[in-house]
């Protein structure tokens, strides 16, 4: 066994790559981790830890000039696939000043007005930053293609368009991590019972979920056309069965640790003399 | 004794009225909390899951368009008195999609170019935010005051402007709790010991620091004047005491808790007819 409860690495076993089937994903699996429910949580709990200090120096960093790396964390998924439970649960763990959030909702007038990408573009996390993304521009090559809210023509070049735009940010420093929480359609029926059933959950639903919910078919299809498109190296995909909470969020966690692991932030040089500091500091 | 280690409300004991004095203040005292270190973090441990459940309320309300409150916390203090860890261990307990976290540095040009208040507008919080502040429009009253950055009669100006700021502000429905991070001079003097001899520290410690700590009691005595000025029943000051980490942390929990028992945010109700969505989700 490798670390803890992992066989593989979960940024290798979960990543998109050539000859990748959606369909071929078992959404109650726990690739590449031995271990139950009960271990995944005690191995989150435990981790948090690592990663808040790995998080603490690439935001040091930004404090003193000197950061050039970041972390963008992208998260698309069929409703109630646990995109929030990440958010409160993995990024949850590391301090709040190194984070900046970014929740897309239907674009508004403005919004539309401009190319998909213009709305993300400002907010892509500053150098010493993890940033998160609830949802992104590929809302725009998924319900954009399933509702034909564009043509096709306009879809086949957002491809490209995204392919190119990611590749810049990468290149800029960036660590791009694109999820995609991977629920069956009677997982989230069950997921969206509960929260008819709670009214402390009615808030979560959209009657508008059950709408996109009878177009699974063809959701899972522009997912799998985008895991083709732009599954890059410098942005790759990668698929995370998403029943088992538990297991989603060990797995993205794993994945933010490993790009944490692979940027390896130090703590930053001081840029004034320590002694001269520590003799003004003991007179004053 | 009342809830837990509490002998008083520390929205009470901590506000800033009449006849305030910031020299009374004992930056070594625990104000209205009758416990020790040991106490004040188990209550604060414990006490995170209701503040967590308020905060969620809050935030629902912002997700079905029905929100009309928010909270904004203020934080202000000298260097090394804690805010950072406020925001960490504090803030950081809550739902990050319901936070929204604003650090105000030296102003840059574009921000000079505009009244004070311009760049803190815009990071007001949405309805059914927590709103943070680290620093300030405060700032233009405190370090603008010694540093004398603006002219007497401009300071004179903004203590009004202030207040009608946020008066407006609460009007609208945020509650504005304004905090005060009370240090000893002592206490910065071993905390900055402490950064300047860790390595990993170095990255919080700025030459600055020292600057601002010979002007001590030029600082206290605009917080004075700041107190005096601009505690209001629509945005009160709170000074607390913060040499002892774990008050300072248990108290303003205790603020934002009080704050959110005041809001007493409900679950939204459902807009949509239940029974005809469950049949809905039913046949998909």
């Amino acid at each position: 066994m490798g670390k803890r409860g992992w066989t593989d690495e979960a940024s290798e076993i979960l990543c998109v790559g050539e000859g990748f089937r959606l369909s071929d994903v078992d959404p109650d699996g726990h690739p590449g981790y031995d271990g139950e429910k009960n271990n995944g949580e005690d191995d989150l709990a435990e981790g948090m830890e690592a990663l808040s200090e790995l998080q603490e120096r690439l935001y040091a960093a930004s404090r003193t000039g000197t950061a050039t790396d970041s972390i963008l964390l992208v998260l698309q998924a069929m409703d109630t696939a646990g995109k929030g439970g990440i958010v409160r649960h993995v990024v949850g763990g590391v301090d709040p000043q190194g984070v900046s959030l970014a929740a897309f909702k239907v674009p508004t007038k403005e919004e539309r007005e401009h190319d998909f990408l213009w709305r993300i573009e400002k907010h892509l996390p500053d150098p010493g930053f993890i940033g998160v993304f609830d949802r992104s521009h590929y809302e725009d090559v998924l319900v954009g293609k399933v509702r034909e809210l564009a043509s096709a023509d306009e879809i086949e070049r957002r491809y490209g368009a995204i392919n190119e735009f990611e590749a810049q940010v990468a290149a800029s420093g960036t660590r791009i991590i694109k999820v995609m929480l991977h629920i069956s359609p009677d997982e989230q029926k069950e997921r969206l019972r509960e929260r008819l059933d709670r009214p402390d959950k009615h808030w979560k639903y959209n009657p508008g979920d059950v709408d996109e919910r009878m177009l699974w078919d063809d959701y899972m299809a522009a997912y799998q056309t985008v895991f083709e498109r732009t599954s890059t190296e410098a942005a790759p995909w990668y698929a995370v069965p998403a029943n088992r909470k538990w297991y989603a969020r060990l797995a993205v966690y794993e994945l933010l640790l490993a790009a944490l692991e692979d940027i390896d932030p130090q703590w930053p040089e001081a840029d004034f003399d320590v002694e001269v500091e520590k003799e003004r500091l003991a007179a004053s």
